[in-house]
């Protein structure tokens, strides 16, 4: 048990009397509906599994909550929420030691779920870090790498992000275009030249896990760029402006042009997509329990509206057949959804999982919440429009998130390979 | 443990080697993509379930499968079915005692599951005997009725139906005219008089658990009717003929005028909609189990049909991405809705399930089962229109699937009101 | 003006006083929206194609609807209907000449139109005469083959077929295997082998318009088929039975093995797919305007039925939001569905029409006639299941026309080639 | 022929030689598949319709497109748009005399539909000048109101808003709060006090056409508000800002305390929600078309896109099946929602149009405007989320598009009216 994670079950454990504490609400709800969870997934999460979301829900509504209008607004990432994140262990969770908290896959689903409850763009920022960066390195560093950086990654001092996608290959990694040559003169020392995109937290992060092809085998290898030790203009992290979506979180490119980063610093264990994949199977995971947080949002904000609102001689909205068949749609797709996130995270923590059952939750639970939000909105009238109802932003955020990390259609056809043995990407 | 159930387990254990063995999958899917079972749900079930989920495979792909054809061509259902299913204790499986197997609720729903697989008319007849009757009898019948009529039901030697659903009132059976008065002159003896339509079964059945208005009260109460005992004329059950779908099972009416039913026969414990409903919930966790059973079975089919029909330079259809889209999105649907209908069969066992969240599943599974096994239907392109590839039938039967035992909208409304606090059915 | 065409028109005239007639309904309805025609597409027609319309909506009503029930349980089409069609003039209405009607194209799609209101499978029946083989030897054939055969096709006296489709190549005519080849000692004969399948009316049929491929050039050549002329065992036409929809239509095989066809009945004027593909983009016109006729007769049966139809407090149907919805639906798609292909027919009266046109109206139209039948099946409860309210049997009908002649995925690519400039069948 | 209709024409056949002409299309698209007009909608115009759309387009493409990035960004509405469209007689173009160009409906359409392709928002500013307060004033007014208000808002010196919308009663105008007292001394001057809400271009317009509820009778009446007439504090209009759409337009709110109004701006010959109702529907069948030329903007985005990315061994994405039934399905939504735009303008001007029919295009085309390109989103890939692209600017707009002016619920309950003669509003 380490530290982080006597912090969070500490922090658990008192807030479990409190108001809107999910483990409280098991024990009332043993043959009582309840809406915000149909289908009673809290009967299939331990004692601890529930103390953790209730940690990271009671933080996030507490702390997130209350900046993501501005930020949404402004476009302005608030770097401080990955200490904070840090200090209650909700990075890189699901890793045993090195300072991380070391619960279940289910649990660090959680976490996500109840992050993306308030905004995907924060979930993005926690994912990169923790799914993406910090799993890189847990998974295929040297014990050494996982020293000097996870500790630090875990506590959200230190800040890594994730480079893999190229302006020309979003769906294609394969064909990436980003080269890792030996210096000429250095030894021990490769220099990265190429760009990557749409890459979370680049602009304010302090490392970069970036996968790049050696030269000298054509292999896609990864290497953790440190910031502070690349030449001048080597290492640009421009950010992206303007975002129609995702703009509580930071974005941005890297530009590498002869970025000078020390061979220690490559991943020693893993070669050609297997690596990215990985992380990017941790995230999908990820993704597919919070994208259901954003969804819960959007319908508990729905129903919310729909019984405060009158129209037509004083009936709520709540009260016509459209209104309510809108919100039950969105009830039993996020129950769905849930449940097969579960499924797939126990399935996970047995190594049980397939990457074709990560690609199935995630590509389902983006397309059910990107469908039911927009719907959702619909319940909003012209408020909707207004982004202190908040749906809006869900709404463009779940587009993205349905579209990052595999595509709807790229993971179809995954599946349809997966089913019929043919391949049909051309 | 019941003669049945042990004739079940044995019968489950021969078969434990047999290629189409759901056990033998288990071990071998470790980390392996099964598009049968994309999502593992293979994993929840216990030894147990999975030995009568063979059992039941078996029988059906043996025994039930080389009818279908020629009875849904035919209108033509096998009254022999219920024997047979009856001799490998299929029937009641989920009641303690009196007979019968006594499984949990997922081997229970696994039954429907492979029957219907094969045909929802098939499951329907077993359906109506087993989780309406049967379950209605053992539910609020005195011990004197569960031992009087329960082994002969769960042997399929005597056949049952349920008679709720009146030609005017389906979707509101609260407005039912059916009445039960006290015989003038006959003490201890009821006269029932009304009609009932679309009941399954009905024209072979030798016992009708009827539900009536008591004239005296004006409540609603059931009523165990045996055809053996009825006047002559008092008790019709005309078949329905020349059906659009569920042409393998036998539908008829009950046409009641003054059929004298003895006071020992009425059920005593239950008095409202209480009664049928508890039988109508039981049914309805079954068909979620079973709509993804006809699914199932349709996506294999398509998937099949897709890899042997060449279309365009000698591609199977399988290399087309419109045609993986189709399987994709019927495997998810199908995995999704069985971890669904698992999840409530379990907190059942547990006293945890409500009539909302069986509600969610009924209405969903069903809506995706049809909508899927339609756009599967595309698939075969005209050849969907021979019987023999039977797409056609599952389509058909799904439409009715979907609406009978509560059509999706009246689902939605009662998750709707479960949802908002508010009713909107008027 | 030929002499069908004047029986056409004064049959026409002396019905414009009825009560169903179309023409009436035109002066009435200047500011009244009218649910049977939403977008007053009326407006669009000339005296003469109402009068048309008139014609055969009075036909169809009085004379076919009252057959279809029996015809489409028994799977048994009338071959005296033919005769009838013949003698008001609707087959091969659009033609000039040889006995002929000669009327506009909205003319003869508003005659189709109201023969699919009443079935879809008769007007398969028609469509084969008048769209298939008549337009084929119109368009193609010589004076000598339009005056041999053409008169007595438009009196139904005649009845013809259309064989493209073979078994092993649905969507993909082009790799067709039915060769012509020249008989090795009778001058002037061809001898045809192959199979054709799913072919409407062949088993009826006198002649079939055959296509094939001529084994000297190994282009496709269009042959006059004539059963009368055949060798024993050399062309065979057994009826396709237990069909899944269609069923009021007749539906068989063409086996040719060593058929004999003259010289003579070859058609001289088209090679390659062309012959074929005219042919069909007659009959998708025509089909564009069935489906609507289909769709517009379910979604009057709906609203009927939503009407009569009390549930919850002796509301009728037609009171919940929910049922509205999908009239409304039904509505729109109709009106709009009719515009288009009047817009079509006109353009094609031009010389302006394209093929892509054509694809865009058949899939659309198709895909919105079964979409919607399929929803408004819905308002039907349990009942849909009887045949007696028809709705079951235009949504089967209404599958099997989205298939044929272009299934619905074969049209999007060839508008996905049109609009892109790129191919994507493989 | 009005001055501004000169100058219209002149603009027009000036451009007529030009790449872009829609004019010069028609005659090169006789029999040739064109994709930005699929079924020949172009046919169906007038030479002056066709030149109308050309000045519109150019202007549009021109003047607007590069404004509104920037203007989106930054939610920042140039005030000079109204007075360059007025310069082309862009406003009130249906209007007759008093300065407006007295063009047909369809142009007037067509002027829309080219102004949305650019920017839904810059639609809804123009709309409001001229479907809803130059149409109020036009159908409703004195001469005398005509001729001092309707030249200057004609020529967009000056700007009109349309208050009728109040925050608690969005779908139900009848239940406005907003009251008109006569003063209590000065004869001849009305007060009104009240809160308009969502108005769009309140925050710049020099009037206002308000509706309130006249205190003495208790009926809805118009007035025109001048701004300039307002005692201080007796009209505020505050700008509404951070929406999440429609950024490229302003809009406000209208707080009315007290304002007085000279009873010569009382609108004489309207009472009740008709006068409301006529300039919403002169606005509803603007949107119509307006919401087609958007469709149109993404689809073309779409495709351009799709051929210039390329994915998996240097395929175009235009070359995937999946793509291409993305586009498919919008030019065939496109092309269906112009067809029957066109056809109620016709009818409009024929006096033959009807509020239903409104109804129905109003909600099909916003609807099918708005999942079309947010399917059509998909194709951008993640590069949809950066404003460069445009394509999530449609897809917010659109959103709104469809809430407003009759969420398409609302419009759905209005045909399911018109359809059963039921209503269903509860």
């Amino acid at each position: 048990m380490m530290m982080n994670r006597s912090l969070l079950r500490a922090a658990a454990r008192s807030l479990q009397a409190g108001p809107t504490s999910v483990a409280g609400r098991r024990c009332a709800s043993s043959a009582v509906f309840n809406w915000e969870d149909p289908l009673a997934a809290a009967e299939l999460y331990t004692e601890e599994e529930l103390a953790v979301q209730d940690t990271a829900r009671q933080y996030c509504q507490d702390k997130l909550a209350p900046r993501v209008l501005e930020a949404y607004r402004n476009e302005n990432y608030d770097r401080r929420i990955l200490e904070e994140m840090g200090d209650l262990g909700l990075l890189g969770a699901h890793i045993q030691g090195y300072g991380c908290a070391g619960v279940s896959t289910v649990a660090s689903g959680l976490i996500t779920k109840e992050v993306e409850r308030v905004d995907s763009g924060y979930r993005s920022g926690m994912s990169v870090q923790s799914s993406l960066a910090m799993t890189g390195i847990y998974e295929f560093g040297t014990e050494e790498q996982k020293e000097r950086f996870l500790p630090g990654l875990a506590k959200g001092v230190i800040s890594g992000c994730f480079g893999l996608t190229e302006p020309n290959h979003g769906s294609d990694p394969g064909s990436m275009e980003t080269v890792a040559r030996e210096h000429p003169t250095q030894k021990g020392t490769y220099l990265l030249s190429g760009s990557k995109t749409w890459i979370t937290n680049s602009p304010i992060s302090d490392i970069a896990l970036v996968w790049a092809k050696l030269e000298s085998t054509g292999k896609i290898r990864g290497f953790i760029v440190e910031r502070s030790r690349a030449t001048p203009g080597s290492y640009e992290t421009p950010a992206i402006k303007n975002k129609s979506a995702l703009r509580a979180s930071i974005t941005g490119m890297i530009h590498m042009d002869n970025c000078p980063v020390p061979a220690e610093n490559m991943l020693p264990d893993v070669e050609g997509l297997k690596g990215p994949f990985t992380c990017l199977n941790s995230a999908r995971l990820g993704i597919a329990f919070g994208a259901m947080g954003a969804l819960e949002d959007s319908l508990a904000r729905a129903r919310e509206y729909s019984l405060e609102r009158k129209q037509f001689k004083g009936n709520p909205l709540a009260k016509y057949q459209l209104i309510q068949m809108k919100l039950a749609n969105a009830a039993t797709d996020a129950a769905y959804g849930t449940l097969a996130a579960v499924q797939v995270a126990r399935l996970k923590d047995e190594g049980k999982a397939t990457p074709e059952m990560i690609s199935m939750i995630k590509r389902q639970n983006c397309d059910r919440a990107l469908a039911n939000s927009r719907i959702l909105q619909e319940v909003f009238g012209g408020n909707a429009a207004s982004d202190e109802y908040h749906i809006a932003r869900h709404v463009a955020n779940l587009f993205v998130v349905q579209t990052y990390e595999g595509q709807s259609d790229i993971h179809a056809l995954i599946l349809g390979r997966a089913i019929t043995g043919v391949q049909a990407f051309c």
